[in-house]
């Protein structure tokens, strides 16, 4: 009898687990926020008695070391990754009991990081789960340049190797019960589909499929940006994080709020694009709440700006709280919910600007208007087609680059709307005029919009204009 | 709809409680140990909405701080309470909303401390549970002597005053939940009976039915004494307590067991009396793991001390870590199980000593032997009757106080055989010979010991013999 829940954090395109059986269980690459994880095993009767690690992470804060400090659970982590506190060090073949009749054992598999290791749940002796973490993904690796370029090339390598150990140590029927590849960045590409098993795997996977120098070219030439607060959660993660600090943040009024935007703090509104644009503080960022939060204003914000919060109810607030809290972005100085227009001061408006769709912008352009089109999306997406005499910042280059933006009225957009809302209010907030294009790409061409794909291979110039002709 | 759950902690004489409607609910005076609340509130189906203080704790280090940050419940604490953290401020006549239609409002209700607050639940703005923390308890009342002497009488009318505000305000039907009164030292006496109401208070507590001086008069005058380890606990609470730490500590060879005592660190058995006696590692100290191990062991020990626990299981030395957590002493820095032969170097023995019981004693005595008898209750206790010619040290004195037991073999009892078993061993590390008398004390008549009164009112003098009559 074993169990195995997963546990999604969808932000954040990752998943934990917590695997057992009648008494006990372990989890698997526990999220920052343990209480889910505290409640999930409180919810199967079970005590919490492993809290295991597969490697030191680089996307997301661990909540490893809390867990296991609030609940008594040894805490297993690679003996390899360089960690500054007490831990159980895990090498290759350790085993480790969790309940009657299971067991769990650590295969090293590197390659996503150099002391990855997966852990493998026995039942009886008999292999019934595989927590492969950033090794063998749903149809896809980790991806092998997180850690150090000088050894990028190696760990592809390995990450070949270790998905080989896999698939040759486990029969077809064992789950592949992965941590990343649900929307995470650590993943070299994006689940294909949302379970699988070492058999499925061996039949479709690039790295059980591909020779290993095959696999290792095409997965160094598909590596996409790396958020760039990843910088920061490893050095966390190694030093063993500050407990996790959810407490509903200080309320702001409108005078504090211009205040702290005025030294220079980050003000950010949660609220949907929609409602922004209609009304916000001037000086004020969008980043909405639902979505991808977290990876996104943590990947622009300077480390360690404080940030005030500004959204419709204080549960909007605790969300977002959370979000941040697992990429390391402590709690909010303050927050204001309620009327936006109670967030600035009598004597101020709030600001607005115009939204409108890829329709619209061909329709200025019919009017003869040259508004300058800012495409933020990522270099891999614009490599795939981008509107002829667009200009390229990708969102999260566009704080430090303002300057590089041409003059005049800009109509900025990205792949669906999300990214475009941010680079509008970082535009509005240095008081361009700015028109977001709320749109999927896909309606550029079906507007009448001349689309140009670079040759493949050759990214566009991240400030120079698309290629009038592929 | 409302519920309240209540959560135990024995070792300490506490309770905590969660009480809340269908999604969500308040938690009163949480253990440190979290992660019990977390599970309780995932039981039920819940969030923890909000976490309350009736006041800064003296007996325990508070885990309110460390649960409101993980599961990002407002922490409401006595506004009054000289904090030195973020927290949301109360006072008298504040709500809070708890769920739909359920209420919390504080109630200044001082006395235990200067800034104690009750806190009624009510629903639909009917008060449906009494949340009274160290005020009005089950037959009794939180001592007013732990803050300061200069404030305790003060408090003691305080107290009196608080009772009657309670007993003023709200129904007979309404149901008294203390914190206190279970075994706590900071319960001026112990709970008659596990459940009340104001109806029932109202008829039988002595701050409602006698008059405030009579009432402060016997108060004061029944005051047991305070463990020593309180001192600590009111600065850890009020500077926000470090995060739990239950992770496993690290386990010691004999060799370095050996090496701790040899530096004056205590190593302490938690093993019972019995299976102690018969075998020990020289220079240990026998706290039984079930029980009062934490009142003891924090009273008794030099506050910082290294701690190594010696136990049968590894559940053992969890249990006890918990235990101790819970008064502020952290991980041990080291663990021991198993066989105690492993415990000592191959060059070592186990030490051992008799036990007894109070016939015995008496059979020596008969056989003419005159053992120093030596009694380890508290002064209260000794006042109702001690044995003839018995020295009198309390067993949180003896530590300090070895040089005040007079030379030859020791016969040490207390009232039930717990803390002679912890001064047996105190006293045999000292490489006393001991026998510890493993008895109620009520057989120490029986056996056709002397038992003599001291008038009352008149404690015993504490090193002083038994006066050889009432």
């Amino acid at each position: 009898m074993f169990f195995v829940d997963t546990m999604e954090t969808a932000g954040l395109g990752n998943r934990s687990y917590l695997a057992g059986g009648r008494h006990s269980a372990l989890v698997v690459d526990p999220p920052r926020d343990i209480d889910r994880v505290i409640a999930a095993a409180a919810r199967r009767g079970v005590r919490i008695a492993l809290v295991v690690e597969t490697h030191l992470h680089n996307d997301y804060v661990t909540g490893g070391l809390e867990l296991a400090r609030v609940t008594g659970a040894a805490y297993l982590v690679p003996a390899a990754a360089p960690v500054s506190f007490d831990r159980v060090p895990v090498a290759d073949g350790d085993t480790a009991p969790v309940d009657e009749g299971l067991t769990v054992r650590a295969m090293a598999t590197p390659g996503h990081t150099p002391h990855h290791t997966s852990y493998v749940l026995e039942e009886d002796g008999r292999p019934v789960a595989a927590f492969t973490g950033g090794s063998l993904l749903i149809g896809s690796v980790g991806r092998p340049d997180l850690v150090e370029p000088r050894l990028t090339a190696v760990l592809a390598r390995a990450q070949h190797a270790s998905a080989h150990r896999l698939a040759d140590e486990l029969d077809d029927a064992v789950p592949v019960l992965p941590t990343h590849g649900f929307g995470s960045f650590c993943s070299s590409a994006q689940a294909d589909g949302d379970t699988t098993t070492i058999g499925a795997e061996r039949a479709r996977n690039d790295a059980l499929v591909k020779d290993v120098d095959t696999f290792v070219a095409e997965l160094l030439a598909g590596l996409d940006d790396v958020p760039a607060y990843y910088a920061h959660m490893g050095p966390a993660n190694a030093a063993g994080p500050d407990p996790i600090d959810l407490i509903p943040p200080a309320r702001a009024d409108a005078e504090q709020i211009a205040r702290r935007l005025a030294a220079g703090e980050w003000v950010v509104d949660l609220r949907s694009r929609v409602a922004f644009a209609e009304g916000h503080v001037a000086g004020s960022f969008n980043f909405e709440g639902e979505g991808q939060l977290a990876t996104y204003l943590a990947w622009l914000i300077p480390w360690g700006r404080p940030v005030t919060l500004l959204a419709h109810t204080a549960d909007d607030v605790a969300h977002a709280q959370r979000e941040l809290a697992r990429v390391g972005i402590g709690r909010p100085v303050a927050v204001a919910t309620g009327d936006p227009q109670t967030w600035v001061r009598t004597t101020d408006e709030l600001r607005s600007f115009r939204r409108s769709d890829f329709a619209g912008l061909a329709a200025a352009r019919e009017r003869g208007e040259q508004p300058v089109i800012l495409d933020v999306r990522r270099d891999s997406e614009r490599r795939a087609g981008a509107v002829v005499g667009s200009v390229h910042i990708p969102v999260h280059e566009l704080p430090k680059r303002l300057h590089d933006v041409p003059g005049g009225k800009v109509w900025v957009h990205c792949a669906g709307g999300m990214r475009a809302a941010i680079a509008a209010s970082l535009l509005d907030a240095a008081d361009r005029e700015v028109v977001a294009v709320d749109d999927g790409f896909a309606a550029a061409e079906a507007a009448g919009l001349t689309i140009a794909a670079p040759a493949s291979g050759a990214p566009a110039s991240k400030t120079g204009t698309a290629p009038a002709a592929a």
